[in-house]
């Protein structure tokens, strides 16, 4: 018997509930139970599910297909469950708790109006996944793109991750390469055979700390990106002059660049030495010249009074650019608050981002009118 | 049953028989059997043994007292047993095969010396230990020092390690130190909000990478030094700015320095910077400004044709340099040769020395006659 879960009250009641099911990653069935069953009360809803990821959509033969998707778990807790409210009935009254911000706001806002939207002006897809946390091998928006590409298919995709109501568009791609010397081993009481692998290093270090990070325009948003050493290793034992020295660097790159043009750059940072790339992935362009985009941008910002600003970490949003569908994040809640212990939503944003998407999810122009200039 | 060892014959043929019963570290028994069992027909000689050290001394009442030293151990053995001659009969006739060098024809020449000189100009101790070439706290002499100290007493201490027939004397000293950087842990993509301890380290390396070591002269001898990094470290995960980097350094120094001055010379060159010493051994005086020692290094490079040099490493003529008793090493063989597959002597190198020491034991003088000088 899955928990009951009212959709169509207060949104932020909605969010307290849910954050009050726990569901640390690997652990959502509870939770997906409970909004399987709370959605399939909506007549108007298709309603899908792969493990513990549910999708739920809507077939009104709208022009347009939206996508908004949110993640069901949460990093561990820490003591602060259940939630409990702060300065109730107050301009700063919050929520705090875990998964306040990353993102059961973003998740109670989606269920909320996929349940009382009955004909939004667009048609959408609701996503509810597991598993975002973890190990991007594990991610349930990734597994349904493997198993289910077309249950994603849309024109524009809004993940509600916390923006404090603005909107993140695109991010950085990353690349990680190994810079490494090579030397020759001899006795350190005798060092002057050998060749010091560590002491051949020190110009890597030195261009990386003299190293400036461009901060890249692309579609209207500056993308600031980043070249760091995140590890080095050289040494075999005490008394041996090492051979080898690594520094392994990640670069974040803007997404005007591919992984082929950001490996080249960095082979030339680190001309003269050894480079080995070992992994990298593309940035997902912001999309924001896109008009479909650009109207939403301004009618939410309009509302929550957020910001459009670039995203930096690699979020899922890149997963829908991988599928050629323009991604944003829309959430309430300020992100540096995800994953600390004293993580905490203002209720105003909560109910501020479901004012904004329900505005331009009905329009005033009323269901499906058109908007003058959406034709990409 | 013990082997049984001919002493009194040919000392190349004794070298051979020698290596031919293996004795890598730990496994010494077999040899330390056969050599207690050879010493003890010597009538001249006491015979002590602690587990496989042997100690054979006379005790003849002369004025002065020498310890002449070698192990018994060896590294492993690489296919290069039993050993072999090459071009015999010829002037540049070698016995190859482990040990022949590190350090069994030193050994050789001390057992035949020990069993051939009935009444040696100054009372003798040979000592013959087991667990050379293996971690320090096993080291059969280091043993003798702290259960039997007074088996090691002596005037001068000659220790039988490869030199070409030289003279090295002393040792440096050698300190390790850890030389640490902190900063600010971050992600990765907003490197910004952190600050990058391994970029920070660029510094130290470029100090090593410039650093120049002395060159000091001690008793007459030259001590090169060295400073090196001998391990480097930093880092958590590959999208974490590290907040911490640790560069492991080695310095050798020369044996006129005390390990507070070392660790004082160390902090100097990394100011600026946390400096951690993990730990420091003295190194050890050549001596040879003693008079014992100069007329020993004249008398033996003379037959020879040997010429005195540093020692770099740490030897254990830092232990006896540790009770008291000027020390160096003397003996057959090219000490670059020492561990290689292709480990081999000349077989006229270990009749020199043989010859060298015998010299300078016996003396024209006839026994005790004394030496103008030796006064100290």
């Amino acid at each position: 018997m899955p928990e009951t879960l009212d959709l169509s009250g207060d949104v932020v009641a909605l969010t307290a509930a849910i954050c009050d099911i726990p569901s640390v990653s690997g652990d959502e069935t509870t939770l997906a139970d409970a909004i399987e069953t709370a959605l399939a009360r909506s007549a108007q809803l298709e309603v899908l599910r792969d493990g513990d990821a549910i999708v739920a959509r809507t077939h009104l033969g709208r022009s347009r297909r939206v996508v908004i998707a949110g993640h069901i778990d949460t990093v561990p807790v820490t003591a602060n469950l259940p939630t409990s409210f702060r300065d109730a009935g107050t301009e700063s009254e919050a929520l705090w708790g875990r998964g306040t911000v990353d993102m059961k706001g973003g998740v109670a806002v989606a269920l909320h109006l996929a349940a009382t939207l009955a004909a939004p002006r667009w048609d959408v897809t609701w996503v509810f996944y597991d598993h975002e946390e973890v190990e991007a091998e594990l991610n349930g928006l990734g597994r349904l793109a493997r198993l289910h590409p077309e249950w994603l298919h849309g024109d524009l995709a809004i993940l509600g991750e916390p923006t404090n109501g603005g909107i993140e568009g695109g991010c950085n791609g990353t690349l990680r390469a190994d810079i490494s010397t090579t030397g020759r081993a001899a006795h350190s009481a005798r060092s002057w055979r050998g060749s010091n692998a560590i002491h051949a290093a020190a110009p890597i270090l030195d261009r990386l700390a003299h190293y400036t990070a461009a901060e890249v325009e692309v579609d209207g948003l500056v993308y600031r990106e980043g070249l760091n050493a995140v590890g080095i290793s050289g040494g075999i034992a005490g008394n041996v002059i090492p051979d080898r020295c690594t520094v392994s660097v990640n670069y974040r790159f803007a997404p005007s660049a591919t992984p082929e043009q950001a490996a080249a750059h960095v082979r030339e940072v680190f001309e003269g030495f050894d480079v080995e790339v070992s992994d990298s992935a593309p940035g997902a362009r912001p999309g924001l010249d896109a008009l479909l985009v650009q109207e939403f941008v301004a009618a939410v910002t309009s509302v929550t009074g957020g910001v459009a600003g670039p995203k930096y970490g690699w979020t899922d949003v890149a997963r829908f650019a991988e599928l050629g569908i323009p991604a944003v994040n829309f959430g309430p809640g300020n992100p540096e608050l995800a994953h600390a212990d004293d993580e905490h939503c203002p209720t105003g944003q909560i109910r501020s981002c479901a004012a904004a998407l329900r505005g331009w999810l009905t329009d005033d122009a009323g269901p499906d009118a058109g908007t003058p200039g959406i034709e990409e």
